[in-house]
């Protein structure tokens, strides 16, 4: 569609999500997710091990003018450093077989996600490589879970295609929506960051090796992503990781005294 | 996102609207096109004079597999001879200066469009070229206008992208409706009854109490009432339970044992 000669709003800076590409294969769908990012107002994009490494100019090329997005672009080694300063990220995927989170629509995770970004939560959505998605390990530290169902005869979208329904969800309950009543969370702006739950889990699970829990090397794996799982559905406060590690201490601290 | 592993249920062919590009330049989005309206289950492509002659190979490329779609795409010299057989044409732009037709965001427009489908009107919905969207000349001959009121420093969508929305919002109308909600987990059965979370923060309780957690009586309710809140707020699986069992057996075990 042509630039527009409509009468001119501009869009007041408001709260947004980030968006996060894992492991994105192709410059030219970075620099499209970008131009789709900004057609609905988001401007934070950050990659995780981007495979043809960063800047790239097939991306700038495709980007469209997106310069506002591409010239603050943040890299990361993994999706645990780049989610280490949010309280919650979005994973998205197609396949739900055997998922334990919740699982939202666009348009629902949307609401949601622009619900807690008003209220200071800091919110990451997280797409994966183009070829193969999300890995269970990435999915296994997201929140919680957002899955389109679109045709189950040719459901696989282009990454680009997966980024702008996302932030024209988001766009159409944060920009375009005249008077839909959404329920604010009191402002609560303790939820832990990214980092702080990453540092309680490494410290479980290093806690649960020398214990002997995870039984063999072969079944921590399958373990681990459970624990990851059933410790990221949630969001916690700081307070509460602290009395989580607080539990752990008293437990092993008397048992190291012995 | 990757092709879906979830339970399959074939969408049964229902009527639907015919997409229309006018004078597209680039057959890769002409591909890009086919691809995100079989995404959402649309099917029916026609062409008006696409700069690079049909069929296309750029085209073929970049419609990953959407044969059903590019096997069968008719091609027109005019916008005219390709609406000849519908009953109503919705134009797309974002040019709205001197409109004098009724202007629908997407959402309206496809439930709109639904209902004319759904009782035998045939509907087509009309993209311009890449550079300069449709022209009034265009727009002149469609009975309404679909406009979607993007960021408005930076509102030139991508073609594909604008079939992309377009399709998406139909296939949301026609054939998510029922979908729209927020799905808790398909089917899944094994949360975790209230007896069981009791009997685990129980159990908790009383470790904690014999390791000196609670540090005195009267914090005791306090911290307690800490622990029941942060333990309920989600929904557990039976097995995750029986997992947090397992990590406090692993710790206190060893501890007794020594």
């Amino acid at each position: 569609m042509p630039r527009s000669n409509a009468p001119y709003v501009q869009w007041e800076p408001i709260p947004q999500p980030v968006i996060i590409l894992v492991r994105p294969q192709m410059g030219e769908n970075i620099g499209m997710c970008a131009r789709a990012m900004l057609n609905c107002g988001l401007t934070e994009l950050r990659l995780v091990a981007p495979r043809d490494g960063w800047p790239n100019p097939a991306a700038i090329g495709a980007s469209s003018g997106a310069d506002l997005i591409m010239n603050n672009v943040k890299v990361y080694d993994s999706l645990e450093e780049a989610g280490a300063d949010l309280n919650h990220m979005i994973g998205t995927t197609n396949r739900l077989r055997g998922m334990v989170k919740p699982i939202y629509t666009a348009e629902a995770a949307m609401k949601h996600c622009h619900t807690e970004t008003k209220s200071g939560v800091r919110m990451g959505i997280v797409f994966g490589p183009e070829r193969t998605g999300l890995e269970n390990t990435d999915l296994a530290i997201c929140g919680s879970v957002l899955s389109v169902p679109l045709n189950p005869d040719f459901n696989s979208l282009n990454l680009a295609q997966a980024v702008l329904l996302v932030s024209y969800e988001w766009a159409k309950i944060a920009r375009m929506a005249e008077a839909e009543d959404l329920q604010e969370i009191p402002g609560y702006s303790e939820w832990a960051k990214g980092e702080e739950l990453t540092f309680f889990l490494k410290r479980l699970e290093q806690i649960l090796d020398k214990e002997g829990f995870f039984r063999t090397e072969e079944l921590k794996p399958g373990v681990l992503l459970n624990l990851h799982t059933m410790f990221t559905r949630q969001k916690w406060t700081s307070q509460e990781l602290q009395t989580l590690h607080g539990i752990l201490t008293s437990l092993t601290t008397d048992f190291t005294a012995k």
